[in-house]
């Protein structure tokens, strides 16, 4: 069975409209391109379009010092939020924003305040994926107790995924697994709940997965022009599984939405 | 058999005389102490001998206000390092700490900037008894593709440990287990390298382990006097395990003192 996440787009629209009723300005974020390909830039043409649906203003400009312009859109007071486009060239890591993005406005999640908070068990601004999954969890099943495996241990998803469902109250049981792991297949059948992020089209099979298990799927590969996840489509018949496209990425969208009307409430008091 | 420490302990003895080769001042160590109770008064008392050993100087402060002493030793010049004593009383959290330490004077490791550097896998000051449970199990076993188990999910020892291990390079598979954990004997049966910080006397017992793993016992309990670890002294006989005392705490009150030579360093930059 696919996973249907329209309930928490529902209530995260619910919270936008709330949200957007107390802020005077139209939002306005900044997103920081560090030598643009094709396909980023197409890729922001899309966000620009969902952000003009929600009343935000996105300005897409290029970067040629990231630390400078950090500095510089940190400062200014018309910008609300800031995030920075990912693939980053190689001279710079992403340490090089987690450093020097200011907190309030990380709309994604990802500096040294916004994950230290989280670290520490207190939820600001968390990674955007990372709050999507577990949402999605939370909505479709129990968590206190149960065995989640994350594969893959990235700094936006399966760090703060493993953070977050380790936190008091949600309490789960969190193995990381990654592309160092040896028989992987033995460690993800024995999850009542697997978030899988390698980034491998198909990659995981029946035989990967406990029946009844729910399944959330993280991938983005493009197959013969066509977006599939990481998860292969027969597992649907064992499984509980997020679809992909209109799975983690559709939540991800609107998270991050909701996250820029928080920080221009916070920047207009 | 018991884990020895003292080639850890020697190495780290002479990291620190080479660092003490290099601060033409005898570093200064501030420990903030709120509301103390008689155990925690004779504790620093011991620390206050070891730190002399090293010709540190250690101040304990009576602190009637975290914050504001935070900050005002967090400017004052002559102070290389700070730490705040445990237990804190309940109107303060971990994160008063992290929030408000300055990052270069935070020898424990706690701070956003340092759990920040951490999770982005740069590491600066880690937390001391997080990173002598890394010391010593890279000096005991392999760890790549190994799996690990993490018993207590503390912001000082399982959270840490966990990160560090998932580090590229190290590659550690990791799950951290807790006190809501279900069958948790069932999970810590499978792991290569166990890692326990349950803070319950002689908890893990035979059952618990697999034959031939290496346990690292981070428990320090009082029984009758005496001071006993969260593992029973029986599972020596199937697996390699650190002793209480004189494993994860030895190494771990050295790291500090490097540490804060370390911060000494950078202090008279």
């Amino acid at each position: 069975m696919y996973i249907d996440v329209k309930n928490i787009l529902h209530e995260l629209n619910e919270e936008i409209e709330l949200l957007k009723s107390k802020v005077s300005h139209e939002p306005k974020l900044i997103s920081l391109v560090v030598e643009p390909d094709p396909s980023t830039l197409s890729y922001l043409k899309t966000q620009k379009k969902t952000t003009k649906k929600y009343g935000v203003n996105l300005e897409i400009i290029e970067s040629h010092n990231l630390e400078e312009d950090l500095n510089y859109y940190n400062e200014d007071k018309s910008v609300d939020g800031i995030f920075v486009s990912r693939p980053l060239p190689k001279r710079y890591s992403e340490l090089d924003i987690a450093r020097n993005i200011n907190p309030k406005k990380d709309v994604e999640g990802v500096s040294f305040f916004n994950i230290g908070s989280m670290y520490y068990e207190e939820e600001l601004f968390v990674p955007c994926t990372a709050e999507a999954v577990v949402k999605i969890i939370e909505e479709n099943t129990k968590i206190q107790g149960k065995n989640v495996v994350v594969v893959g241990r990235s700094t936006t998803v399966g760090k703060p995924v493993a953070i977050l469902l380790l936190k008091r109250g949600r309490d789960a049981t969190v193995t990381v697994a990654h592309s160092k792991t040896i028989d992987l297949n033995e460690i993800t059948q024995k999850a009542d709940i697997l978030v899988v992020a390698i980034g491998r089209a198909n990659y995981i099979k029946q035989n990967f997965v406990k029946e009844g298990a729910t399944i959330i799927d993280v991938g983005i590969n493009v197959v013969d022009g066509k977006i599939v996840g990481d998860v292969s489509s027969e597992v649907v018949e064992k499984c509980e599984v997020t679809p992909v496209p209109g799975g983690v990425g559709s939540v991800t969208s609107l998270i991050l939405i909701r996250n820029v009307f928080r920080a221009a409430i916070n920047n207009s008091i």
